[in-house]
């Protein structure tokens, strides 16, 4: 037997226990809630839970290191399912200039924007994006995520992406995080080919996706499909050479116009659509009829103050949403899914069950890891954060959340 | 001599020092920004701050406690000039109900509202109600706060009115937290008095202020002087036995409607105008002109889904700007100076610097405490918080703020 923990005096335990895969409907709003519980894991992974008066074999309690909930609020660590972490510095320049009232352009014209971030990358090694991860990490799993997708995109040729992935890879070596790595080549044409687009597109699908294959170095293929980046048979072409390397789709879709990206996700059966801000009834139906999660990201609507998405006309037309930070250097810089929760219910109306579903349970769905993680059952891993709540509505009550008590990864005590 | 603690290795340190009273215009963009600094403190007080290699005396310094900065960015702890935190239970009933589109008349039909917290507070005993504020003073401090403004108006009659500023006293004895107290009998008019207004008018000047004003137990007196709640007139002969019993006014001003709140703040000298989110020329003219205080809470505009106060027309016309969370369980659950300088920014186009100095230097002149806090200086309380950020701008930036590193009290390390 391998190392035990016992998990007692939960006054809230959100098991997330339900429907084996997607959560619609109805269903985002029941948290499996168990009140006064514990919870046993073993290896690592979960092995029981339940009400604490109904635990089986005391014996087995008592060979475990105890933890003490306090009667605090027990849920699955958060799922982030979508984040742009690898990059050297914050657009801080760029933020103070927008607040000024400059405009993208503007920003772009003076070096900022996107391509600063490009230069960034470019001009680092590896060691030096691992060093600038590093501590995002640190933040990422203080405020109780325990999972993220992470997306390259600012390499904008084969060596700089593939050196993203190899960061990502190296960063999941040597932190307790999972990362889910998404290859984005098509994130933005590079300026060395500027205008020159379909240049870009071959070499993403013909030489760079192949590469990333090859090297095994990502899950996910994403695209950037929104007017003034890729268009919809652009997207299309890359996918196409992802599905044939192995990679599964994402899709940057109806953030900033409506071209057919969200439809194009289901056509394709992509794993999520992520943003959705000008998502309309076609596009919403679409997406409730699919196995497409819904991908919101209203921390990046926060920051540049827009609009938000639809995420309750999502809801009850019953697509799976999930929730994201979105965390990126120019648009998006939060780290906190405990912040993300707070943008849903108060910004978009979700309610807080709903929100803490789309950030664990669906989440971990959308990224094909709900069998081993995203609820507290039996066999999944014991990735666990505890709030000093009383309520888990405190969760999306207090702006940002209560104080975690704890963070546990795979069993181990992380904060 | 006493304690002495030398910080080294400051990054940046935002010392605010430059006008004695109030910031205003281009004023508030300068923090006076030491780079590679040091700050001594000696008995709880700045003796010295300066560029490191400055340093007069290095004989000082060795016989100090040393505290490296790690080349973080240090400014003064941030002062919270409008907070409601006495208080039992959060609302999470009526936020739910909130979020499912009910309306303020329904929640409080059903037993919600400000009501539910004036039971709260008048069903509770002292002890109960220093319990529930305990945690409270530790997450304000946590997040950076050692100086609040804390109200009454949860008691609405003599007996728990003199309640709630008697647990304020109590948790400033127990906690480093410096409190500002401020008498707000007329918060709403109590469920006895339902359309006695008049009546209950006089029992604030006549009989509460006088029991207030014996006791010493408030600095200020605050009215919510709006549509609804309080008219110019009532706030008025408030504020006069108020001023007749030497407290100081503040006014809760142009929230909900413009029936002269502001107007009445200017006029009788009151140190604050609060909300301010109807504010137009006139009344943005008349504060500018002033020595009241603008206080804006984005807070409760976030957390209720409103339009935010005119900042940048009331920075532009040079008025002496403030921010406060407004922290009540209603309609600003949010503990967070950081976070709110993320909405001043990001939502009402606030330049960093501005927001840090309405966070800190002018909010601690509206309380009138600028001769002993609210800057880095010499003579002033060592009152100061570090973060994990190389830059001050990521202080707006990073939603919430970059990682506390400390925070220090009149010295002493409490985080």
């Amino acid at each position: 037997m391998g190392l035990r923990v016992l998990i007692r005096n939960i006054g809230e335990c959100l098991t997330l226990i339900g429907p084996e895969g997607a959560r619609r409907g109805a269903q985002m709003k029941k948290l499996g809630l168990i009140r006064d519980a514990a919870v046993l894991v073993e290896d690592g992974k979960i092995a029981w839970v339940g009400a604490e008066r109904l635990m089986p074999d005391p014996g087995r309690a008592k060979l475990s290191t105890p933890v003490d909930a306090r009667g605090g609020v027990v849920l699955p660590g958060y799922v982030d399912p979508h984040t742009h972490p690898v990059w050297l510095k914050p657009r801080l320049a760029d933020f103070e200039k927008r607040l000024q009232g400059a405009s993208y352009e503007e920003i772009a014209k003076a070096g900022g924007g996107i391509l600063s971030s490009v230069n960034g990358v470019r001009g680092a090694t590896e060691d030096e994006l691992v060093a600038a991860l590093r501590p995002r990490m640190a933040r990422f799993l203080s405020s109780g995520t325990t999972t993220i997708e992470a997306k390259s995109g600012y390499g904008l040729d084969a060596d700089n992406e593939l050196k993203m992935l190899r960061v990502l890879k190296k960063a999941g070596q040597d932190s307790p995080m999972t990362i889910v790595p998404t290859f984005l080549g098509a994130h933005a044409v590079p300026p060395e080919l500027d205008g020159r687009r379909a240049a870009y597109v071959l070499r993403v699908a013909e030489e760079m996706i192949p590469k990333v294959c090859r090297e095994g170095l990502a899950s996910y293929a994403d695209v950037f499909c929104d007017q003034g980046y890729f268009m919809p048979e652009e997207a299309r072409t890359i996918l196409a050479a992802a599905k044939a390397g192995g990679l599964k789709a994402r899709l940057h879709a109806d953030q900033l116009s409506l071209i057919g990206a969200s439809k194009l996700a289901v056509e394709l059966g992509a794993a999520s659509a992520d943003h959705l801000d000008r998502a309309g009834d076609g596009e919403i139906a679409a997406l409730a009829q699919s196995d497409t999660a819904a991908c919101l990201l209203p921390a990046s609507n926060y920051f540049l103050g827009k609009p938000y998405p639809p995420a309750r006309a999502l809801l009850d037309a019953g697509a799976a949403v999930t929730l994201a930070t979105d965390f990126n250097p120019g648009t998006a810089p939060c780290f906190s899914m405990g912040f993300v929760i707070s943008l849903a219910c108060t910004q978009m109306r979700m309610l807080p069950a709903e929100a803490i579903s789309a950030a664990t349970a669906n989440a971990a769905w959308s990224l094909g890891l709900h069998q081993s993680l995203g609820t507290i059952e039996p066999g999944k891993a014991a990735d666990l954060i505890c709030y000093d709540a009383d309520d888990h509505r405190e969760i999306a009550y207090y702006v940002g959340g209560p104080p975690l008590a704890w963070v546990m990864k795979n069993g181990t005590l992380i904060k």
